[in-house]
């Protein structure tokens, strides 16, 4: 294969799939260390995402308008990590060193039209815009059968691996379920044997009983610091009924949902001084029916510390704060009455 | 438990259990981020690890002297990530948030007396120095029926997790295996029993034959990019003759060892400009006998861009330059010839 196409390679050390994408290389760094919302102005003259650039991005796949005005729009990623191939197949050799074409889907959500850096300066309504958009892509891109799997995720900050500051998502459809999705669900599925429960209803029940680990509520869900999370402040946001797949959210839940995620974020910005995070969504593979034993969320990983040689090389992740502490920090955080959306 | 003292943890939904050391926060960051080498002269008056400063840290365990000047120290890590508790045991309680008492040992090797944030320019026979330390401290770590696995590793500059510039390695030894090798014995097992033969083994012949992934050699030790690495410039010293531990390194071969690390790293500084980095020991369990399935070597992991929300939230790394490209490159490094270790 030519070294200029991306290519999925599996390690047979770890058994763990990678994707070689040479043109991610070719990538403009338009942030660089910063602190995430810093450079607003001087980037604003030449931010590809904002009115008037359209010509930069590639065509929308789609797109939430106000008459001849875009508010939101999606578009396939300029410099992919995987691309569209025809009739490419994930199927195994059984060769040492195991390769398939870089097929799949990397797209951009543009969250808003105003070059705006932080998610959480969004309106509610503007929010659950970016929600709902997240929903129509994965039922659209699950559709495709050479997917197995949409990573919807969202990088704020040059530490965070953001190339770009005006607020922006992405969604990878993979013909792999990747590693650590893949390992939730045989945990979780082996949970479920065992207990004939959901691993996450009993997360949730646990922990809104003791109330120790709870951030943020409302009726339907739940934002909470995971008893054994990876990373100090890691945070995630649970839908309070079992459901498999992130495709259920109705349109009535949408705004809530942005209320709550839009509240943590601003007490992560404001107890931890604007850093650098991503969010990550997990949710069912494509096209898997509803999962008595897979429970969708969204976790928040705060860039509080340089992960170090330890957790790269082991996978052992040392976590200097508990999460009953970052918990009750990240309740007690007094928001500006106008942030202030939950009591 | 008291919120101040370390514990295991195990996160439900994954399996993976996290080290939360609350005392890690306390640690001083003398390093930001910045080039690896560059502050050198304005930390040199408060470097903990010159010589004058032993007061600053704890008694050593282990030490290399020339009369009475020491030229290599190990101490305990002053904010460990894990520490001495007696009769403590790890056995799961089959609780739904399992816990364990924090206990292990985390040590420091400062690996010369002369202020220097650089391993490479270390000389041959001081390098060879560490290697025998981390073998010595490896024999004497895994005897302790409390440890299951030692982890032997260096962070290089701020963005790799170092706090210090005067260069350092350090051991932590756990009641657990960390995830990553856990799954490689798996993997490794795995494959032995599917073929009779080593993975590492297998992956040598290949790549010693076609030469595309190999960046330097030795009579016993062979420098390579992974095939299915995942970072850019990710590149593996493996032993030729199969052996499961590092323990077994003899004398004779620390400093051919040495000799070919300083290589690779210097290779690395010159090719990517004194990057921050990381490497990683990968041996065999703690008092376990030869496996014919497992080969000890070390991972180099240069931090040539930042672990995004994909990598961090889906474990499916992107890696933009294929093993062949990335070991080409570092092979026609020109080094200067005080440089050159190999021709």
């Amino acid at each position: 294969m030519s070294e200029n196409h991306p290519e999925y390679r599996r390690d047979p050390v770890t058994g763990r799939w990678v994707i070689v994408a040479p043109e991610r290389s070719a990538r403009p760094m338009a942030l660089s260390h910063s602190k995430p919302h810093f450079r607003r102005d001087a980037e604003r003259d030449v931010c590809p995402f904002c009115p008037g650039q359209e010509a930069t991005t590639p065509d929308e796949v789609y797109a939430v308008r106000n008459g001849l005005q875009w508010k939101l729009r999606v578009v396939p990623n300029k410099f992919p990590a995987v691309r569209t191939i025809e009739n490419a197949e994930f199927r195994s050799s059984g060769d040492l060193y195991e390769t398939f074409p870089g097929f799949g889907r990397h797209e951009v959500v543009i969250e808003c039209a105003h070059h705006e850096s932080n998610p959480a300066r969004l309106t509610d309504a503007e929010f659950a815009q970016v929600l709902i958009a997240y929903r129509e892509r994965l039922k659209a891109l699950s559709a495709d059968p050479q997917t197995a799997y949409v990573t919807v995720f969202k990088n704020v900050g040059a530490e965070a691996g953001a190339s770009i500051a005006h607020t922006h998502s992405q969604l990878v459809a993979t013909p792999i379920v990747p590693d650590s999705i893949r390992r939730e669900l045989e945990t979780a599925s082996d949970y479920h044997q065992r207990t004939g429960r959901c691993v996450i209803c009993d997360m949730l029940e646990r922990d809104l009983a003791d109330g120790q680990r709870v951030v943020a509520r409302t009726g339907n869900f739940v934002a909470l610091v995971p008893f054994g999370g990876r990373f100090a402040y890691e945070t995630w946001i649970v839908p309070r009924q079992h459901e498999s797949r992130f495709e259920t959210l109705l349109d009535s839940q949408s705004e809530e949902l942005a209320k709550l995620l839009k509240d943590v974020l601003l007490r992560i910005d404001a107890f931890l001084g604007e850093p650098a995070y991503n969010y990550y969504l997990h949710t069912g593979p494509a096209r898997t029916n509803p999962l008595p034993y897979y429970h969708w969320h969204l976790e928040i990983y705060p860039r509080t510390a340089h992960a170090a040689g330890f957790e790269w090389g082991s996978g052992c992740f040392i976590n200097a704060v508990p999460a009953e502490r970052a918990a009750r920090e990240l309740r007690e955080v007094p928001l500006l009455p106008d942030e202030h959306v939950f009591g």
